[in-house]
């Protein structure tokens, strides 16, 4: 198909598609002439993926680059959780002291070894974020929300495709991304209907 | 204290504190002349709350604003959690249609009627980003999130204070945004730890 009909295929304006294409974020398409190419339904694909991410999974573009480049390179399933978060985490201060976030994580017997440095910072600052605005939670409560989080997660990582790098690639990237926003809009609507029964005049 | 102190005391530049206060983000102190006043320790707290909300949890100063009008203006016991998401939710477009959401609140037997509109619509759009990223998860993936977050959810409402409006305000507007980033760091680190335990060589 021709840059128009994919634009039009892919519901977005043909100057936002040619953006994309000078910005590296689509292939380009197979010539036919001086001035005009031809594209195939895996651009459609891609369009619709780059919509998905820096629409209401909020990437940036420079992050959705970055995540579009792990999915074409992926990593060794072993280490694909680590460097598929290494991906979509903006990178952290290296210095930062990470005592507190180890402490958890020791505390919990998850470890820390197998995680990617950046994640764990994120932990720390999460944490030191909490006694910053003065809600401070006891250890009881965090180990709660941890628990909670490794029974999601556990669900996660054994439903992982195991075919091709590829495929689990992607499915470790999108699924980051694209679940998080989920679980926090069903955290807060949990949290609305738990509280309506709580309080019900 | 004076201004000199007060900027010391909250690790803040002189010049940052005098915006905060130029914005209306932070009280006036008790003026002793036309040039100087006098801060308190309610002015620290305060300053370490901003500082929290503005860097670990990523809010815009405008959403700061808010956060801070709604811990001072607290709402009702029973509408608390609609109208501290609504406050700290950007808002969303009003004709999106919201279906999907409504389906799945159904199905999950939560009632529609007690959540804040701009909650289902952010549901409705992180449904919508799934399947325009070509990341489809089944009805059964989806409920298990679900269970996942009440069971969350319950704890959390347990917990809230119920010995004064504010403080109960407080608590559930700060749970919001602090802890989120907290489950999302504690959600990448599990799926990690879930990894290495899954493909390790």
């Amino acid at each position: 198909m021709r840059m128009s009909e994919l634009a039009r295929e892919a519901g977005l304006p043909t100057a936002t598609v040619k953006y994309y294409l000078r910005e590296g974020l689509l292939p380009e398409g197979q010539r036919t002439s001086a001035t005009q190419a031809q594209y195939g339904e895996a651009h459609v694909e891609r369009l619709r993926l780059i919509r998905a991410l820096v629409g209401p999974a909020g990437q940036s573009l420079a992050d959705t680059r970055r995540i579009l480049q792990a999915i074409e390179n992926p990593p060794s399933e072993y280490d694909l959780l680590g460097i598929a978060h290494q991906t979509v985490t903006p990178p952290r201060d290296p210095t930062l002291d990470l005592a507190r976030a180890r402490a958890l994580l020791d505390r919990l017997g998850w470890d820390s070894a197998t995680c990617a440095p950046d994640s764990v910072a994120a932990l720390e600052e999460a944490l030191r974020a909490l006694t910053a605005g003065g809600f401070e939670l006891s250890d009881e409560v965090i180990e709660r929300y941890a628990r909670a989080m490794m029974g999601v997660a556990a669900d996660e990582v054994a439903d992982v495709p195991t075919d091709s790098a590829e495929a689990a690639a992607q499915y470790v990237i999108l699924g980051t991304v694209l679940v998080e926003p989920l679980l926090l809009s069903l955290r807060r609507l949990a949290q609305q209907s738990a509280s309506a029964r709580r309080f019900a005049p």
